[in-house]
């Protein structure tokens, strides 16, 4: 074969003995689900397009189920998307040759042009394990012979309790999935986001820095749960003055409250395969949870959603409605999309694979190696340039 | 040499013993003739550029006849197409440095700026065979050591006869050449064409497909003559309606005529170095000869011409109307256009050199298979990197 | 490393044993003086991006004196020009994280994030020397370990001469600045210049060309002074007239006087790093520089600067006067853009390596196969991929 084994040259790979896997998943890992549309974007009857990872995928919902088949007729690879033929609700022909599939399992089940041809029955286009849970549709990016892990496994835990009312909005960011979780983790970067119109609006403290070492996180590494590193924020020694050769050139916003209640983030934690999650956060009582999604070498799908614990209908429609009046405009778009540009500057210097190699990281940086090499030791494969 | 010895990576190249130098040919084959314009494209004293297998050329047409040079200076590789400078008939000189080239012969005649040099007489600019016939103009893609071979072995038979008279139009397509040879000898893409308005316009049967295996192919492989993979429609146990899981969704349209006149393509065959011959197309007593000629790794220059015969000059000109008229409407524009559409969305897949490894062809595809290994046994050189 | 050794792959570097590294220097020479700005364009405290090697390069002129850092912070490498931040005179601050660098040596001195990291006064990001000069700002593209040689052995004798009054403006060129720099000095090309609206306006002679061998040059190699090679015009054969099989269909423009004063240019020469000085050009009393700088692969700083040789203020003001009101339309605009177009043109070849060795000199580009061997022996070392 032409394509190499990975899409990272191997000099530098063996570089990095404790996260190579990582250094290698330019377009994410293989066996994991990753969230690939909120459910709202895909209707009754409808086929929708995506990238995951690479591969370009239909989605279509069928009787209230989504299904998933990757968008390359396997006769002579041409995109059944560039001119969609579905003669039946459970099936899609190519409108090259007429090869016929079933939604369902890929099956090849007709060739409208060869309707006796052996390969019917026989061969089958790639589909994938769909799943949706808390208004998103999960995609398990798999290999034919790998039986899905349970969906838990690859979410934070918290998302999938049933008091959890959630609600998002989806962004594509031109930067690469890894760029997008180490932004988002990252705890000194919250210097950025002195400026954000959050501060303000929820009144909370925001730190300039914290002290060096003060990142200490934990691992969960337990067999049948989410893997991921947890960074409590009761351990960081807050800066809130930023010096320049003595003097105070920029300062945080400290906030105190008389009633106990949090006036910052409690903590970060990021998870396998790339999905963080912030507690009191975007205010006290909120848990934002953010997916880094593979798309392309330079891309991934950037979705934020914001729970909240109910006990009721209403207190979920209320969540909604702050979701949509309030967190959208002052923290997605007034927080968040400071983190994308960050991304898009980072991406000019990670696009090339040496510089991950060429990064000075410092003490508070700590965090974002476990994180590495919590990728390295766990993920259930990389996908490769013969996925593609 | 930085240049690789071939486009296409050696490894994938072994794996396909039977077709090895058709997907190493991905700027197409040496020591052909190939259609490069129509005639009514240069006039008299005109100069006009082309791309061939990758190779920038220059034509022009002095008293009559055509002349073809390398459109790249031999000093130091500027483009003479620049800033064309003509001083007499007979040459060509470049801008740049007044390097002066016979277009008969490509030989350095004069340096205006170094008339002493030793170079001058010695040597010359690549210039190319060429031929007229039947209103294109034929470039010889050759080896400087290769005499040019006669031009009736590489188009099809008939094309040359007398009695046949021809008309074309030309189009540039976003596909690799061998992309387009395949569509357009694919017998099961019929498919597609079931929408064209020229259906209607010659009251001719479409079938939706045909039943595996009747792509039985003829080769024509005689020394001295045009080699070309030959099918038969007769063969072909045509199938007037598409089932999906046992219901008829789509149905063909069957003319039948009492007069014994063909209401379908009766033949179709491919030849070397990459033209089409459709017999009864696209109507009965006509021949549409098709070239997907090599441009670059993602452009042919497609050349569409349809013979007649004709016994009288008011025949020819009739068939002129004819084409302009009707043809070019409705079957160029109304049904190799849905070809065209069908070569941009194959690209998009064989653009990978390893796709074509792993593409699923069935019973059907046969043919394109036994064209594959017709070329691989009768070109005549690749075209490579150090060509360029 | 991916990385490869140099740009260039090294089956060509070794068919050309005796210029090898100039044909590696794709990206320019190290350890040498480039100028990158005029000194007008850097106005006090004004920040002022540029490019060159490759490099991306901030500057900034504080208390008169400029400084060059490059633009990429050290952490995680995002350019500081993204979201300039600069809290004191004598500091820049980097956005996403607050590392702050001193102007002067690049020394990381504060992190605002995270105050008591150790890299603290241990890291720095790079900085270049920086020396002004007529002019211009010429920067010092070196590895760390190399102390700056005396600038005056990096530009064309003459050019610091205290009674050299010198005006100038620059343009960015789309090619290598290697083909700025043959295009320049190339003796042939005057042939591209009959048509400038200079031979008018000054009344100079400018010959078509000139016979084979008359381009004898002498070589500066001397120890501790700039390295150039030298094309007396006085050893010239020029021609008058170009002809086609015998007929003139050029006339080159012969002027003489009788004060003896040259109507032509008297000589070209051209140094290390890559910079041209034209004798008695635009005008007799004239010399104009021409300086090629390294941007990327496929872009060059073209700086051109006229110096004449004045005794008192009046004579500079009168000759800056000159410049912008004559020789900017009339010889930068009217002469020089010819040789832009030119090299245009040119890199459309030698964009491709193997394209060095596909060309075909003749005798009067001898003096440019001299410059590449001078080249060869006395730079100062390669820009190469892990520089970047
Ligand atoms: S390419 Fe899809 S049916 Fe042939
Ligand atoms: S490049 Fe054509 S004459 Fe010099
Ligand atoms: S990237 Fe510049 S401070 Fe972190």
């Amino acid at each position: 074969m032409e394509a190499p084994i990975t899409f990272v040259d191997d000099r530098l790979l063996r570089k990095v003995p404790s996260w190579r896997t990582y250094l290698a998943a330019k377009l994410g890992f293989r066996n994991h689900w990753y969230p690939i549309k909120l459910s709202r974007e895909i209707g009754e009857s409808q086929i929708v397009k995506a990238t995951l990872c690479g591969e370009n995928i239909l989605l279509k919902r069928i009787d209230g189920k989504v299904y998933a088949l990757r968008d390359r007729c396997i006769h002579r690879g041409v995109p059944f998307s560039e001119k969609l033929e579905c003669y039946t609700k459970g099936t899609i022909t190519c409108w090259y040759h007429g090869f016929t599939y079933k939604w369902e399992t890929g099956e090849l089940c007709d060739i409208l042009a060869s309707p006796d041809s052996k390969a019917i029955g026989r061969q089958s286009v790639k589909s994938y394990p769909v799943q949706e849970a808390k208004g998103a549709v999960f995609v398990f990016m798999g290999d034919d012979d790998v039986k899905p892990h349970p969906l838990c496994e690859d979410v934070p835990p918290m998302f999938l309790d049933e008091d959890l009312a959630l609600e998002g909005d989806s962004y594509m960011v031109q930067s690469n999935w890894r760029v997008g979780c180490e932004n988002g983790f990252d705890g000194l970067h919250v210097y950025i986001h002195r400026t954000s119109p959050l501060v303000n609006d929820t009144q909370r403290s925001l730190p300039v820095g914290h002290t060096a070492n003060s990142g200490q996180i934990v691992l969960h590494e337990v067999d049948g749960q989410p893997k991921g590193v947890y960074d409590e924020f009761a351990h960081h020694v807050s800066l809130w003055e930023g010096q320049v050769e003595g003097d105070v050139v920029v300062r945080g916003v400290r906030n105190t409250r008389t009633d106990g209640v949090p006036t910052r983030t409690t903590a970060a934690s990021l998870w396998l395969p790339g999905v963080l999650r912030v507690d009191d956060f975007p205010d006290a009582g909120r848990h934002q949870f953010e997916w880094y999604v593979p798309v392309s070498e330079d891309e991934h799908y950037y979705l934020i959603m914001i729970g909240k614990r109910v006990t009721n209908p209403q207190e979920a429609l209320d969540h909604e409605q702050e979701f949509w009046n309030r967190w959208k405009p002052v923290s997605l778009d007034g927080f968040n999309n400071q983190d994308i540009e960050a991304r898009l500057a980072l991406q000019k210097f990670y696009s090339s694979d040496k510089a991950w190699l060429q990064e000075m990281l410092i003490e508070g940086d700590h965090p974002i190696i476990k994180w590495r090499e919590l990728c390295h030791r766990h993920n259930r494969g990389v996908q490769r340039p013969d996925h593609l």
